[in-house]
């Protein structure tokens, strides 16, 4: 039997079962859409996943894309996933009607595109990067880089990228010294240099385009002087496409997503690389951050999908290899498949409750996404949009930090097998581990929640947090869903509440450095209780569900139970070690000093 | 500057002011060994670390040995490597004279070979192995096995190897399947296939001795129809070497360890494969679990080592690197080392608190093993021998779970380099998952301390560590040690010892199953709670350091205060929360069913 990737039935629980997908149709955006169609989508989408591209997935594992000649030259493989990817509208399936789009919502599109970053990530990659790429143009360029970029990219003609890390920068973006010379024809000469821009150099398009961060001559230091420029590899001169000078300078070695390059991308080292600036001078940063809730949700949902892939596989695993027996049976008795021992059952449990958290918290983010930008009412899109940036932190880093716990138990399951190629889950372990680096490592989560997202407004969001987890407390409460575990997170959340305004009353009192001391153990506390939340919607859905009693589905809800009860017996209990500690706000690490390691 | 691979200044520490190193040397069977002899051995490995071995561990990494034509052809750079490990006398440096060995105390010839695992693992292993392997003829072979094959192989003319698993039986192993049949001469014939066997073919010596598991015809079922044979891959006859029909039948390809081949081994194919009775008939098991504690510890003081050479790699990095500012610098301050943000030294200070804690976990298991086999007085061998016990299967699995933790941490700390092959953690954190799964898994580590270890002989050797900690914190006391720790780890041994007895009762009242449920949450806080013993000691070290007065030592005792507060700070307070889940045996997964996942 092949790896589903994820389980259907988990999906649709979640969509129709947990979090009303259908509602959505109510929104006159999304009024072309019902059910019908939105299974049609994600049929569509689990079959290319698990015909076309997860059979390809260990090939391109293996080898990787070679600099050769100066151009990237990708695994021969990607050259039928690609256009089947791009032939079902992946591009953009979320965009307006108006651009091409099929605006379909987030929370559906995003379960779909799961599905294709379980059977593939790299070779999704280069869509996904091209959407956010094409988006950055379509919400702050002029209608010429419309016609001329968004265009042919959301038509998956080209790709895009984006190109803003430098070799000395890093995560300091208000520090890159990529240059940016106007010209008298309203474009600009760019002269720099970037590195890790994954899909920088391919030969599966005719063009590529490039998001670039740079500085525009004379603009002022810091993140204040940084502008967005679109710099294609080829430019358009006329009817042709003539070569603007961006070069692929190196590939570099990466442990995982090795079907997808990864360069050290040189531009303008021959002076002659035109960009165009997208968005208002010297706003480049505040235009990239508009469009980062949507890179880290993707970077969230792969994170959760490729936990999820490795989660099904060591399933199918344990229930199929036996070895040794139950406890107290005897030497002669048959050996049981492994799923049957207590340890394996706990590791499978744990990815579990990981893998389908995280689905269901992306898929709850991606709800408030599709609301924040097209619920009826400024006041109704304003409410989502702040449930959208608080969880944006979390759905982007729990994830990816548990989600390589959860990788490596299924390496575990696997045993010796676990630790050979020859098997899958090794591969995956090493694929997951870049989701808590890209897109903004763990560590600038924890200072975007706990430094912006719930300060912000007077702490607004988690006040509409606190309300928005109480409904779903009395809902669970009416449907008679374990009182204790509606009583443990009310109780979490009114802890979480209290620790945030004494932490914020230390940052007005000037004391940043105390607030933010222990954001990371922040960020593992919020996420913990969050997941929480998202444990009690679904044990709420499970427990109506058993209650209709549809026989078939009995076995799946209890599943569901057990998960739940996982995550409050061995994961939420957490919240109260972790509260003390950040408000204790002990200085172990904070005063250690430099030359004391 | 180059990677240290591990902290001389800590090792000293550990040996000289924690350990008492020098007081091993006035044991009789230590008396030819002082302070400058531990120190020439320790410098010698160092060098060798440094000089031979680590500036080979990238070039192995990336390319593995590969099968041909049948035979296993090794990285050529072993050929220097190899030779160079076996003059310094590594292979039976703790065994005693009369077999060639130097009877060297295991508190320092770990310590040693712990620079040599840190340097490169995959190529030490080979000896490792051998040690291993040569020790099993020594105790239990005849005078003709260790005249024949022991000697060559504590001389490093022939390799050994240890070769347990089968295919359908993994970790269950009593039910392997490779046969022996009796013959005339005192010989067996022996038929099988074995998997994993660790340098089981190579290219760089003239032979190769497997100990392998095989089940004598007509033997009962089970683990006691179990024996142990010695089958080498030439075998002699009259004054020569010949073929002894034992294949390598294919080589595993690795996620790690990438130096080191691990094959598939077909015994017998063509019904010529000779072997030796290596004790008793039946014993097979009992014997190898005989030398388990050894070759247990020496995967834990690989996992420390592995860890310590990526901590070192992140510490310099971190002190290297500069990006970003310190909160509210302004943008046109310079950039920092990342060291001086909060985050980065909370992993750099978790990484030294694992693997310093990991290291002198090892170094008190071997400091038992000395005393186990040399101190004076059946009942001072007795009572090392059961702390020895005790120790082992958490100095195997916390230094593996723990340091896979340290070792994602090194990854993090270098952003995205750290995701390249350009840079070593990646390579070490594919490393470092082996140790979670080679020589029983982390599950079987858990069984092994709850269901045997701590239950044995009524709870004596559980008492005895109770009485042990008990005299570390009047020490620390006396010290003027934080009251605090001391409290604190007087109160979680305590609870500790309740619960054990807990699970006991039940486990004599006939429920098993609940007395094993949470083992792996047994080990998790027994582990937790061994290495704030540790912490403690450490602590107690330091303290008295630093009232010398010892100027250039300062730093360095401060930096051991500040990641034992860590620990106290933030893993013990585990401690309650863990013990809770264990005494409640919540049958979260034990009671979830096969067909609910």
């Amino acid at each position: 039997m092949t790896n589903p990737l994820l389980s259907d039935r988990d999906v649709d629980f979640l969509l129709y079962e947990v979090l009303d997908a259908e509602g959505l149709c109510a929104l006159p955006d999304f009024a072309g859409y019902n059910r019908e169609t939105f299974d049609l989508v994600l049929g569509n989408a689990r079959r290319l996943a698990r015909e076309v591209l997860f059979p390809a997935f260990q090939a391109m594992d293996a080898e990787p894309p070679r600099l050769v000649d100066g151009r990237v030259a990708v695994h021969p493989r990607m050259r039928e996933l690609y256009p089947a990817m791009v032939a079902q509208g992946f591009i953009a399936a979320t965009r307006p009607a108006e651009v091409g789009g099929a605006q379909l919502p987030h929370l559906v599109a995003g379960m779909a595109t799961a599905y294709l970053m379980a059977g593939n990530a790299a070779a999704y990659a280069y869509l996904g990067l091209t959407t956010g790429a094409a988006h950055l143009i379509e919400a702050f360029g002029s209608d010429w880089l419309r016609d001329t970029f968004m265009r042919p990219m959301y038509e998956g003609a080209w790709t895009g990228t984006m190109a803003l890390t430098e070799p000395h920068a890093g995560s300091s973006l208000g520090d890159i010294t990529t240059r940016a010379v106007p010209q008298s024809d309203g474009s600009y000469r760019v002269v720099g240099s970037k590195v890790f821009i994954s899909g920088g150099d391919h030969d599966l398009t005719e063009n590529i385009v490039h998001l670039v961060l740079a500085r525009v001559d004379g603009a002022p230091a810091g993140v204040r002087g940084v502008s967005l420029f679109a710099v294609p590899r080829l430019r358009p001169e006329g009817e042709r496409l003539v070569p603007n000078d961006a070069h692929a300078a190196g590939v570099f070695h990466k442990m995982g997503w090795k079907g997808l390059p990864s360069i050290a991308l040189n531009l303008g080292d021959e002076g002659d690389c035109h960009g165009w600036l997208v968005g208002p001078e010297g706003r480049g940063l505040a235009c990239m951050f508009q469009m980062m809730n949507e890179a880290r949700i993707m970077v969230g949902m792969n994170a959760a999908a490729t936990a999820a892939v490795a989660y099904q596989e060591s399933l199918a695993y344990a229930q199929s290899r036996t070895q040794g027996r139950s406890l107290g049976a005897k030497g002669d008795a048959a050996m049981v498949p492994i799923i049957e021992h207590a340890d394996v059952r706990r590791m499978l449990l744990r990815q579990k409750a990981i893998v389908e958290g995280s689905l269901a918290l992306l898929a709850t983010a991606s709800r408030y996404a599709d609301l924040a930008a097209h619920a009826v009412g400024d006041e109704a899109r304003r409410d989502a949009q702040r449930m959208l940036e608080l969880l944006t932190p979390l759905a982007k880093s729990f994830p990816a930090e548990r989600g390589f716990e959860s990788n490596a138990l299924a390496v575990q399951i696997h045993g010796g097998y676990g630790y050979t190629s020859e098997y899958l889950p090794e591969a995956w372990l090493r694929d997951q581990k870049l989701n808590t680096i890209h897109e903004g490592t763990t560590g600038i989560q924890a200072m975007d929640l706990l430094g912006r997202k719930v300060m912000a407004e007077g702490g607004a969001a988690l006040m509409a947090f606190g309300a928005v987890v109480g409904a779903s407390i009395d809902e669970a409460r009416a449907a008679a869903v374990e009182a204790r575990w509606c009583d443990e997170l009310a109780a979490a959340v009114e802890a979480l509440g209290s620790l945030t305004m004494e932490l914020g009353a230390k940052g007005m009192a000037g004391d940043r450095d105390g607030m933010l001391r222990h954001a990371t153990d922040y960020l593992d506390l919020m996420g913990t209780v969050v997941v929480a939340w998202q444990w009690l919607g679904m044990a709420t859905a499970a427990t109506r569900g058993l209650a209709r009693g549809d026989g078939a589905s009995t076995d799946f809800y209890r599943g569901k139970l057990a998960a739940a009860r996982y995550w409050f017996v061995t994961e939420l209990p957490r919240a109260e070690g972790l509260t003390a500690r950040i408000r204790e706000a002990d200085g172990c690490f904070a005063e250690a000093r430099a030359e004391w390691f």
